[in-house]
């Protein structure tokens, strides 16, 4: 049966999940690379870059989760691009260059439509206005029967798990006060509730936590 | 040399140290039991109530350090009750019966003055109107040469952390979602800076987090 997970979601111990001011320079905004510095190490996140000399320890085995088994992502739209309101140009393709990593369809989240673009190596972005149960309805036939991946940010995933449309999730704690920016867990009171949880942490320093829908 | 030092500190995963609505039947208001139900089990806190059958795992090996070392408290108002404004009667000691487990001097913040109270075993609660500098100023006179515990609540402790007088902190990490109470880390961006912070999660899903100044 496919499942809807999140992985490798960063959030700050006051509950952060990206920083204020996002820009073409600073994706996290004011965070920098504070909430994912954890990742870059790992050989998951090397080999994006093309190096092959990666860490692989239990920051790893976390990381290299989130591809497998993926038939489609759904991302909102401030993961993929700093613009706001409607699209200046379509010159914009995300971050991640003519090949993204994602080698699926991609569904991005946006009141602004555009033309879905077709990119090397199997990645599609799709242009959606949708409630998050139709975005998933929509993603879960491109998935042709694998999982769908809720890729973030913040505001993206805080929607699905108030919809209660998450079945995984991995988070990483990471130890950091950012004060500013997008919080996760706002109006999601009590929704520990419907997942175990399980906590590991590891030499960088984060801690791992993963929701099982109960 | 004397250090200023919190422990067994639970924060929730959105941050907060302490529910909405505190009252006498709720302390810790709408969050009741959920922040602090990783430490009952301990043998640190039965031996509180009498028991001598506590845990002696990875959880007491944190929670029993609380006392070590410590000559004198500081806490904020609504650690030592529910009470607001100035003092309606005198007849309110705390939450912890005839022999709090103190057994030092305790320092309580707040703007309404009453007569110092001497308890059993050792505690006596003076009642202080002072900057965080000259509370500390005196609980250091009174510890003695041991340490400073900085008792608690999130409001004592985040003004402690403001000004830059706590050496060491442990936290306890919980992996609810509070969503309404008093949040800890307000107005603290970028502290981590001034720690090296480590890590540890144990079986009970808290992780405990030890802040030592650096």
């Amino acid at each position: 049966m496919s499942i809807v997970r999140v992985h490798n979601f960063s959030v700050s111990l006051d509950g952060y999940a990206t920083g204020e001011g996002q820009s073409m320079e600073e994706p996290f905004g004011h965070a920098d690379k504070k909430l994912v510095e954890w990742a870059f190490p790992t050989r998951t996140y090397q080999l994006m870059f093309g190096n092959d000399n990666g860490t692989t320890g239990a920051d790893e085995a976390f990381a290299n989760n989130w591809n497998r088994g993926i038939g489609a992502e759904i991302m909102g739209r401030n993961k993929f691009g700093p613009q706001r309101g409607p699209w200046a140009d379509e010159e914009w393709k995300g971050w991640w260059g003519d090949e993204p990593p994602f080698h699926t369809p991609v569904f991005v989240l946006t009141h602004h439509n555009r033309p879905s673009i077709e990119m090397k190596g199997g990645t599609t972005f799709h242009f959606l206005d949708a409630t998050p149960e139709n975005a998933l309805e929509a993603a879960s036939e491109a998935a042709g029967g694998l999982d769908v991946r809720i890729g973030g940010g913040p505001t993206t995933v805080r929607q699905f798990l108030a919809a209660d449309l998450i079945d995984y999730m991995h988070l990483a704690v990471v130890p950091i006060v950012l004060g500013r920016g997008e919080r996760l867990w706002d109006g999601l009171e009590d929704i520990e509730g419907r997942f175990d949880i399980e906590a590991i942490s590891t030499r960088s320093g984060v801690t791992h936590l993963t929701f099982t829908r109960n």
